[in-house]
């Protein structure tokens, strides 16, 4: 998928179900993972577009002011990336995920724009 | 449960390990997911009662003075949520839980008093 | 293993992928855990030794200047590990961890140095 900001939150609750429900119709728990080391993973409120905004915000005014050594820049993405994860364990019941009534999955891009994927795995 | 004031962790080791030994008493990972926004999961110090105040007291000035849009004045609460995490995967033995010496199952609560659930899915 | 300072970042890829191959060569997804409550686990770049550097002096730097209980005076270490993880879950494909090309995985030392131990699990 593409990103659009340095900064970006997208709800892929969607894309992932329909990977999901491309592998299984059973019960049991898969796990989403994001390849890249400077974005993450996580699971939050899929309602009022106002809170992935809110949070994407916060993130970036979370960054401590520090001289970073790493050349390209983007020590800041790193350090997110390390905090928040690149991979996610969700329960699933009949193929569907098992998500309560304001959750979503959230993509959060840390230094895009640019072209990321993520992979659902089933056992 | 019943949380009792805005920040607060609870440790939920016991019932946690009640709702594992009710549908297994063999090895695996467990899966333990809370299905609420704006709170949390994780593992951490479960001995000295001064950690998980701490913890509560040193995540609330973490949040960053950002004008935040969210009209139900909760961002820093889904923020933190994020950050931490909802879904949290662990090994068992026998039925039992996996822990270090001093580790016990932290349940935080960010936006309380509410009444909050936490799931156990086994594979 | 043996940590060396009060907070470092060491990549232990290698030695998860030891113990992950003496138990399978099949495909599934793993559990990596450490028992302790000062240090924590995540995925992050391998390539340039400055991101393990800028990620280290940021986490310290990303601590708020509150006054802790805790007799220990190692608060802010429970803090970033409760905040980034002590349980990892990762796919693997014949017994092989499957890791983006600059994946590598962090233990994240928070209050050495110590004497540390990490557990894989398979199902």
């Amino acid at each position: 998928m593409r990103t659009n900001a340095r900064e970006e939150v997208l709800i892929i609750t969607h894309d992932v179900q329909i990977a999901l429900g491309e592998m299984t119709t059973g019960d049991g728990v898969c796990t989403i993972v994001t390849p890249h080391t400077t974005c993450a993973l996580s699971v939050n409120e899929n309602a009022d577009p106002d809170v992935p905004l809110d949070v994407t915000r916060a993130l970036r005014a979370m960054i401590p002011a520090v001289a970073f050594r790493h050349g390209e820049g983007n020590s800041d993405a790193h350090l997110l990336s390390t905090m928040i994860g690149t991979s996610l364990t969700w329960p699933y019941r009949s193929g569907k995920l098992i998500l309560g009534s304001w959750q979503g999955i959230y993509f959060i891009e840390l230094d895009g724009p640019r072209t990321r994927r993520v992979n659902v795995y089933v056992t």
